[in-house]
């Protein structure tokens, strides 16, 4: 019996009007079966096309968790276009609770555009590039931070040498309203879906919503943001909401340089003094790490560097020396003019 | 060369004045060498004798980060007595941020009291019991929730046969004054350190400082629960704080049967719909689960099945079905005048 090569492939047809449902199929390959994404796709004509994916790192569920929400109103509100919604694209790593896909230990946000005859995590990867993402012209991909960091609900966008590009990012990203929207420099964007989504010409939102553990008060601000961003768009009818979140009603622009990560001085467990969102002053104490094997090496006390706001601390995990324990930030002065 | 059956042991001599640091050698075994589990002890000579263990489960660290905390007052604040202060007796578990010991896979708070030749975290239970325990007539055992459940601050007990430990054993634990002292009724109690430590007539409050994430905020709280149980005993002067938690500033005392445990009906992502504290009534909506293999099976609707108060509820991980997720409570008629 000769072996086919399968290549992936959907179960339903986006093409078709209305609500569908079905799978995108990754074959199998020398390391895992193959395996069904879940895909939900709304067609109610021209319009902006819009693809959302959720479970990208499987212990950030407050992605999924809003992308199933959304398709519970979606059918009612959506007025044109295209939505299709992809809510665990990494079920292996969802089911786990892990950040890397547990078959291969990739991270499969470090492996975009993937590769047909690779591994589990390279398979998804190229099934997701190939048949989901030419159907888009937008993406929203919904990250949060996991349980071992605290962050505010935040629609993040790396810096891109495409001024036009970075400009319509920018515009997405503040549209979703949320209490942040972050400019982030990060050291190491090779394979991520953004990265590939910009080679490829597309605007992508990738939200980070918050961090720790799943509650219902902040799920209501994912939510709206999400709402918002669909808004925007043009493919839901409506006022745009301003959520609340730890008291203030307004939404920011932060910058996060590569100069803005403090990394521990020492293996042991951390103890916050600050809060995400409070602005410290240089000489502020905002956390303590307690070296554990022996107590006299005595608690390190950690100051903030310089005047900035704390934008993703550690609240969970045993710290090794030289592991990132907090994210600062500072404001954002747009080059951009306001295109809303 | 003759192997020594090492004993378990303390490198520091808690009888001497003052302030003591050194640690409880737990002796290697067939499958691990000898740990080092770091204590710090104060002797202001006659009073109290109390014991605090912290990091008995290594996913809750919000017990040994208030325990290094403790640490930096108490030599100040202690007028009389004798406090001793483990902050972390399972080191392998807190260092792979794992409930149970990665070692041996076992549960250290279902091995009490230990065997001196069994697995590591049955010599961890076997040196705590001997060395410890002893030392002390009160316990203060510092559990949190981990980080896939959320759940307010709060001291647990669980119902004690003899009338006059239960008495004492609640009086203590209402002493903390946190939002809520909770009797747990549980259903898998053997080799409990607490269940030991009633056995040898010890009064134990067993703390649940929270779950998911962890923040300032909330360990502050924590902080002033376990100072206002020190007050209570006599070994700090001052005032009791009455710590404010999700706006209210009130204790109580509920309880949980066995049958305010609540399962899941399915595997899947669970999406909360309600919050820790919330009261609900019956047949509100308090949470959803989402299947993910298909979504075409549809998310399934969770209701409160009686008036009462949400006392936990999973925030983080995958669900399988049958799978606890919501323990409700209800409030808790004393039988008992209070002693305060």
């Amino acid at each position: 019996m000769a072996t086919m090569t399968e290549t992936p492939h959907l179960t339903l047809d986006l093409d078709a009007p209305g609500v569908r449902l079905g799978h995108l199929v990754v074959p199998k390959g020398h390391d895992y079966e193959a395996l069904s994404l879940p895909v939900f796709s709304i067609n109610r004509g021209e319009g902006p096309r819009l693809l959302i994916t959720g479970g990208i790192h499987g212990d950030e569920l407050e992605g999924p968790i809003v992308a199933r929400r959304l398709m519970d109103w979606l059918p009612e509100a959506q007025t044109c276009g295209r939505v299709i919604i992809a809510p665990e694209i990494n079920p292996l790593a969802v089911q786990a609770w892990t950040r890397n896909t547990p078959v291969d230990g990739k991270n499969l946000n470090r492996v975009f555009p993937g590769r047909a005859d690779g591994s589990v995590s390279e398979r998804i990867a190229d099934a997701v590039s190939r048949i989901l993402l030419p159907m888009a012209d937008t993406v929203f991909d919904l990250h949060s931070f996991g349980p071992t960091w605290d962050f505010p609900p935040a629609v993040v966008t790396h810096p891109i040498a495409d001024a036009d590009l970075m400009a319509k990012t920018v515009w997405m990203a503040e549209a979703f309203k949320m209490p942040v929207t972050l400019i982030w420099e990060h050291p190491d964007r090779v394979g991520m879906l953004d990265t590939w989504a910009h080679s490829q010409g597309k605007v992508i939102a990738v939200t980070e919503l918050g961090g720790g553990g799943v509650g219902a008060e902040a799920l209501a601000i994912y939510e709206d943001g999400v709402r918002n961003g669909l808004i925007a768009l043009g493919l839901v009818k409506g006022r745009s909401a301003a959520p609340t979140f730890r008291h203030q009603n307004s939404s920011r622009t932060l910058k996060k340089l590569l100069s803005d990560e403090l990394r521990s001085p020492a293996r042991g467990i951390f103890d916050p003094r600050s809060s995400v969102l409070d602005e410290v002053k240089q000489g502020d104490l905002i956390g303590v790490l307690h070296p554990m094997d022996s107590l006299s090496a005595g608690s390190i006390e950690i100051y903030a560097p310089s005047t900035s706001i704390v934008c993703g601390m550690r609240c969970g995990g045993y710290v090794e020396a030289g592991e990132n324990i907090f994210y600062l930030a500072g404001t954002h002065k747009s080059s951009v003019a306001s295109s809303e």
